[in-house]
């Protein structure tokens, strides 16, 4: 017997681990499609013009192993120091059962945003608690699911302001004492929409000339002030009042509320979420219920399912960027769904006493390090304060800060002669020695008695938490099992598909996550000094190289933390760069019909008017209509916003050619990189005539969805627009910037970096191909049952394909509702619904899913039309059928069954498991109920008791 | 206004997290029981007499944060060096989405013994994958679901070829190329059975004088031989023939079934499981089908359900310990599931091809290292081997392996004049430059065409892993949603109290796991220089000390990786301790009727005559009869073994006066630890008299029970019996080893010492007092519908108390079994069937269970009671009713209803969950099916197909 050597890798995370369909499979699906192989159908559907010439070359990419040790060392290079640099970041503790039963569960992290929320109760709960403590912190009735960072939660605020105050005057006051970051956020915000920012005193305030006033609490330096008096003159002046206050302060000093402030915003981060050197954590905004209706992002809330039974939603979401395009107050179209959850949770593991004690430690070791400077001499400033304070060192400030690093503390540069020492529930008596040592004190921190210096008249009197969730039983045990019900209630990857057209929801690898959770990546202050971050500065330096080739653009910035505020982000740049050629006046964008809704939001946001510009009966643009348009409005193009692949998941032919005449005009191209999935390593969109994309890594890249965020949008830009990209003021740069940290959130930054290093070049663009394989795949197979909307070269699609359900309204009374709701009894989370097509499907299996996983989805597709088909031949009643009355659940199979067809036909269509069926927890959930009788805090005690069991 | 400062402790580990009752729940409870406070039930329960007069004082307990980064320091002091040791231990890449999925997440590390196969049939699965891995590598027809060690199940192969055997020889042969640690561990075990192990060339065996032989494969020298010879004339002497084999070397080389052996074991470590210094890690066994029902350990079959659809099941338990007791053949009753689930799910994701391309590259890479030896003129053995070679140094020995430490790896000592060296899939071509620096070489290794050394005569021509699981598609996503199904298919701790008396399964905290992931914990050799294990040594001297310090004890051996291992080490320590004394003729063992089975189990297994002892009307230990027979054996007495508080859940007063009869005859005390729960801080069994005990560290000390595994059982000793404490031939000693390694599991010992530090000496008594509380708080609600068996003092009971069922086996044909199955309908584990008292429930709630949950499970049982009654009063059928159909599924509820009950009555009964409703996979299993038609390995692929949906 002789030795045969395997040629099988074992160690290939692209084609075995990252990629669903195996060798075997594919070639089984190639024959399905009637061509000979992979290369061939890439060949037939991707056009030749745009093809990249050289393949993507990374080296040999690396294994989990190598991967996983490339990190380490990697890691190894940022400096963990203890932060007192506060500026709106603190050291918190992640509550381990936390840590391990959220942050690192696939249940929760693989979730996408709970648009279906028979299907995501889980979550829905989870972030109702968030927003009842927000609501309950800030004294506010309303508040939404999160922001994306304090600082943009400010620029929302504003902005939101101007459209409900009655005041029409164009000034915004913003107090002195806010977070640098937030006021240069809030800067570049007004600066296009013609909102005039006055920085200044409060106590200087002059009402008439604002329409809004935004306050920080406590102050960026550590004051903590009473803001009554200002919400008076603001509203007798027609005038909105806005609070940026710390929560974790609000349980021990006054709430916004109690002082008639308007609207409240600030970081949850302290609540259980690393700094992560600025991101991802969430933002919270409440309000006043009269404005609800005006708030932007998401806002959970109760309403009933078919049965009333009490069933939890997302609410008002007419009020979105998608629904309402150029029209929109913002474009805000994510959360930061994990990060909420964990504050949330957080809130639900300390209770308000365990707040409250948290909140008085941080200040009680406050005091104590402000006594030992001030009885060595220094000048603590100021008297009164929760964790902040600032010392006059004169002209002694880099020594100490020095001195302080050399201890291993962080302290925070402020002004010439200042240093400010910000304290957090990590602050040990060791650090507070530290910094005594820096300022020369020899002295111990072992005099442990009570005492306070908050203001006595700022003391909070009113409670808050006092909803059942935040007072069950916090033992481990408890809190363990209430994680995984909620999650169990919830369908994420981690059970089945979730084809989402425009989403591509693809795997997030264990391997890929890990590092996240080390704490050289998850504990430093963004605003640390570089020479602290050097692995994040190999990191961001690297991805942003590789992220050029990938594109064919020149540089990147990784400011932009979710999609639509990377297109925000590209716009201000396109603008920056004509203003800087002295054509500020282009103002005009182009945008086709057809585009993604934040889009024309993104284009309102800076100011542009917005150009639509026709379909051609295929879908694609129509070139003739751009044409016109591009040089009737010459003079003022500012430039044109496109999605490639089309947002009908079609590669366009024409995309050069629609480059080219905006050029020719004047104007700039921005390609919205939402589709890139179908492009790595097949096409660039630099190549094509971009000169600016946002790319989602939590699409293309493998961030997790969270159940609603994080994401990430950093943009890559032609070099005439590289000296344009967004700068911040802890790290210079020309322009304003658009986020609250330089890099967004760069904490998940290492997940799409892995997923690139494990791929290599070859890896990635297999992902590619693989991908237009599996959407083909199903189009093939549903081929027949479907229409499929709109095709390409050779009737190909790209990466997704949009299935017609609107023939089936009249056919058989079948809206696409229904058949997204039955999808659910199948174990499937629907495709996108009724975009970028009213009453269509758009799926995007993304090339993670097996071929067997695919099948699943085609023979529950196919099922549901066989469905309709009993409906539209008589077979079955138009008003009572599996599809009408989808979502089933267990408790339809227990009550009554009074429906004519069998608990075998309703319960478990093709495609659903049987062992392992998913059950929706509720019924079809009713909209209408819920938008008219909106309650986005936890219903009372009594309803709680109830539905507990 | 004035400051209120709040008292709440928000990092209270002990009060806020790990125990489950509020202190307002426990004053609640305390009313229901009629006490005025805990401190006066504990005083009503615990005798005065055993109280210990010192409480425990282990300083200010550390919270969670504080905990995890004194870990961080102490696991710093381990050094991770390259190991090329071998001999038994790999170097492995745990995939990480095992690591996540599996090792990391609580429904897979806090399940129990699948004993209750309805609510088990994810990890039975799991382990059946195990077994059909074991079988097809191996070549023999059955296998068990995992041994504790490779050593441990070459003793275990050893004696149960004394059993099968014909042959009446007393010698048994270990091949002198077995690892050393399996050499001394079955001359350990041999010695009190009077087996002669001769040692020795397996060509100069001699068939004759032996029961059977042991050969290792390939050698621990790294010799591949054919031992078909051997088997032959082993099988013509009525000899039984075992191989211990690495089953990655069996991916290529002939499997010990062609050979013809009868048995083969071995480690399943290298299959993505840490080395951990020692383990956890699964053995495994495999034998002819012949020989299946002397096999040891537990066996995972397949059988039916009352519904005829295929259910998994533990196969064969009447031939366990707890059954036979001291006629049991092996003390065994644990495995090591977690890891064996973790070993099972590398092989389905590697699959056959994976595998032996992980195996090929292995060998590859030795055959490069060796040639660089070779061509530097070194000699290298053997000239054909797998991975293992080892290299005549002469007498520069020390130096190449300080070298070769100075250059990171570890090699292995062999003899005086050699090295040995052994490549594993983690070896990379940097560590083979680094080998060849050691021995003065400088060269690349960058030859990479494939060269093999491997016998060729002795390649592998059979299949394996042909089964459709090992086939499945291994994309990442298909494994992630493989894995969570299985979990989903069991009820763990983190969905509900599993109240089962003598097992004590309280809240394993995230906290106490995450070191356990930690490199420096899991990826040291257990045979690696002790100065590179400093932070290991520092932490077992430490929990040593502590847990001398809560026991009484002088010192403690961690060597025993279970609770019975545990028994047998501390017998095997007194039995030495005689023998010291000119006494090693002393062989009776007192052991009451009432006694763990594993008691009599051990006590055989030492040599011992196990002479029971009656119990007293009340449960007790009957004193009278316990001196008498300590008078009637005094000349012979080795001692006694009692549990305290008794196996009744009893605090006996007259446990003094047992040890004093004792050792008044000569006899030393062991005191079974099972119930230390019951006693920390409270009472040591080092002051009632005992000389030596085992601690379960899985139970009282918070290690997971993994669904069946891993355990630690360390003895405590009296200062008189250190000396004869457990030696190793890796780390010196007088006696031999009863494990592999010499600290037996040690990367688990963190979880214990992390419990310890975060309760400190009052936390962890108060979670004795509030264990015994919540026992106490069931038994008072159960009065009336249950009756209680055995109580102590002011007829309270311990830490557990006995439910009787009996009663009701004639009043409604209702069993104990009934009622279990019952509970898994309302969400529940069953508590311990028919132990220590046949036909009854023994209920341990532990102190992490919350008022609300024992309050849930208090509710299920009286309900419970309730529907008994209904048969009792003839309102419901005897033979068709909830209980005798219990448990019920989903597809009950599917099916047609033709009950006398509705499904509303039959599928939520109290205690269930609504929404949350946990579901048993399949009804009741039949054992007498499963036993008669065993089925040991994954079905055929037709079946697997069909139940797959």
């Amino acid at each position: 017997m002789t030795f045969t050597p395997t040629d099988y890798l074992p160690y290939d995370f692209a084609n075995r681990r990252h990629i669903g369909p195996s060798p075997s499979e594919m070639a089984d699906m190639c024959e399905v499609l009637g061509v000979a192989d992979l290369d061939a159908l890439i060949d037939e559907t991707v056009p030749k013009a745009i093809r990249q010439e050289t393949p993507l070359n990374f080296g040999k990419p690396k294994s989990e192993r190598e991967l996983l040790r490339y990190m380490r060392e990697v890691a190894a290079k940022n400096r963990v120091l203890t932060s007192m640099i506060g500026q709106g970041y603190h050291g918190t503790v992640t509550p381990p059962a936390i840590q391990r039963n959220i942050l690192e569960n696939p249940a929760w992290y693989t979730a996408y945003t709970p648009y279906q929320p028979e299907i995501s109760q889980g979550r829905l709960e989870a972030l109702l608690n968030f927003q009842t403590m927000v609501s309950d912190l800030t004294g506010l009735e309303v508040a939404n699911a999160s922001l994306l960072d304090e600082s943009t939660a400010c620029a929302e605020a504003m902005t939101m302001a101007q459209r409900v105050a009655k005041s029409k005057a164009k000034g915004f006051f913003v107090d002195r004492d806010c977070h640098p970051q937030n006021i240069a956020v809030m800067k570049t915000r007004a600066e296009p929409l013609g909102i005039e920012v006055i920085v200044g005193n409060p106590e200087k305030l002059d009402p008439e000339a604002v329409f809004g006033a935004i306050f920080q609490y406590p102050g960026t330096y550590g004051h903590v002030r009473d803001f009554t008096e200002q919400m008076e003159a603001l509203h007798a002046a027609n005038a909105v009042g806005i609070v940026a206050a710390d929560p974790l302060a609000l349980t021990v000093l006054k709430e916004p509320g109690a002082m008639g402030a308007d609207i409240a915003v600030g970081s949850t981060q302290r609540f259980g979420v690393p700094m992560g050197y600025g991101g991802p954590h969430a933002a919270y905004m409440a309000c006043r219920d009269a404005y609800k209706r005006a708030m932007p992002g998401r806002i959970v809330g109760v309403s009933v399912d078919s049965h009333g039974n009490r069933a939890y939603r997302l609410s008002l979401q007419t009020r979105e960027q998608h629904i309402r395009r150029e029209k929109a107050t913002s474009n805000v179209c994510t959360a930061q769904a994990l990060l909420a959850v964990m504050a949330g949770m957080y809130a639900v593991f300390h209770g308000p006493e365990g707040l409250k004690a948290i909140a008085q430690r941080i200040h009680r070791k406050t005091v104590r390090l402000a006594r030992g400077l001030e009885e060595a001499g220094f000048k603590v400033d100021p008297q009164a304060y929760f964790d902040t304070i600032t010392v006059d060192v004169r002209t002694l400030q880099s020594a100490v800060l020095k001195s302080a690093r050399d201890e291993g503390v962080n302290l925070r540069r402020v002004g010439e002669y200042r240093v400010g020492i910000t304290l957090d529930e990590c602050t040990r008596p060791s650090n507070i020695e530290a910094v005594w040592r820096a300022f020369g004190i020899t002295r111990k921190d072992d005099d442990y008695t009570p005492v306070y210096k908050m203001p006595e008249d700022m003391l909070r009197s009113s409670d808050y938490l006092t909803h059942p969730i935040f007072h069950m039983n916090r033992a481990e045990t408890e809190m363990m099992r209430y994680m995984r019900r909620l999650a169990d209630r919830d369908l994420a990857l981690d059970r089945a598909m979730i084809p989402l057209g425009s989403c591509t929801m693809k795997l997030n690898s264990a391997a890929e996550m890990m590092p996240v959770s080390w704490r050289e990546f998850s504990s430093l202050h963004p605003f640390a000094p570089a020479n602290q971050a050097l692995g994040y500065t190999h990191l961001v330096s690297d991805l942003s190289q590789k992220l050029c080739a990938i594109t064919g653009y020149d540089d990147f910035s990784m400011q932009p933390n979710s999609g639509a505020q990377g297109e925000y982000a590209g716009l201000l740049t396109i603008a920056a760069f004509h203003r800087a050629n002295g054509e500020g006046h282009r103002n005009v964008c182009l945008i086709p019909m057809s585009a993604h809704g934040t889009n024309p939001a993104s284009a309102q946001m800076v100011g542009w008017k917005v150009v639509p510009v026709k379909s051609a009966r295929n879908g694609d643009i129509d070139l003739q209509d751009f044409r016109a348009k591009a040089e009737k409005h010459a003079e003022a193009l500012a430039g044109c916003m496109i999605t490639y692949p089309s947002t009908h998941g079609v590669f366009e032919e024409t995309v050069q050619d629609v480059c080219k005449i905006t050029h020719e005009h004047g104007g700039q191209v921005y390609i919205d990189g939402a589709n890139l999935n179908a492009m790595v390593g097949l096409s660039r969109p630099g190549d094509l005539g971009g000169d600016v994309s946002h790319l989602n890594l939590h699409k293309t890249f493998c961030i997790p969805h969270g159940g609603g965020g994080p994401g990430m949008g950093p943009i890559g830009v032609k070099a005439h627009l590289v000296p344009h990209l967004p700068g911040h003021p802890e790290v210079g740069g020309e322009e304003g910037p658009v986020s609250a940290a330089p890099y967004g959130s760069p904490s998940i930054l290492p997940i799409s970096w892995a997923y690139i290093l494990m791929m290599g070049g070859e890896g990635l663009t297999q992902a590619t191909r693989v991908a237009i394989l599996n959407a083909n795949y199903i189009a093939k197979r549903l081929e027949g049952a479907y229409d499929i909307l709109y095709r390409g070269r050779g009737d190909w699609v790209a990466h997704e394909c949009i299935i017609d359900t609107r023939p089936f309204a009249e056919s058989a009374d079948v809206t696409v509702d229904d058949i997204a709701k039955r999808l659910a009894d199948c174990g499937f989370h629907a495709p996108t619904m009724s975009w970028p097509v009213a009453g269509t499907l758009m799926v995007e299996p993304t090339e993670s899913e097996t071929k067997a996983e695919l099948d699943r989805f085609c023979d529950a597709m196919l099922a549901i039309r066989e469905e309709i088909r009993e409906i539209e031949e008589g077979r079955m009643d138009r008003a009572n059928n599996p599809l009408k009355n989808a979502p089933h659940t267990m408790e339809d199979l227990v009550r009554e069954w009074d429906r004519p067809y069998s608990r075998e036909q309703g319960c478990f269509p093709p495609g659903a498991f049987r062992v392992d069926k998913y059950w929706p927890p509720v019924n079809r959930v009713d909209n209408v109920f819920g938008d008219r009788n909106l309650v986005c805090i936890c219903p009372p005690m009594e309803e709680y008791a109830e539905a507990a069991e």
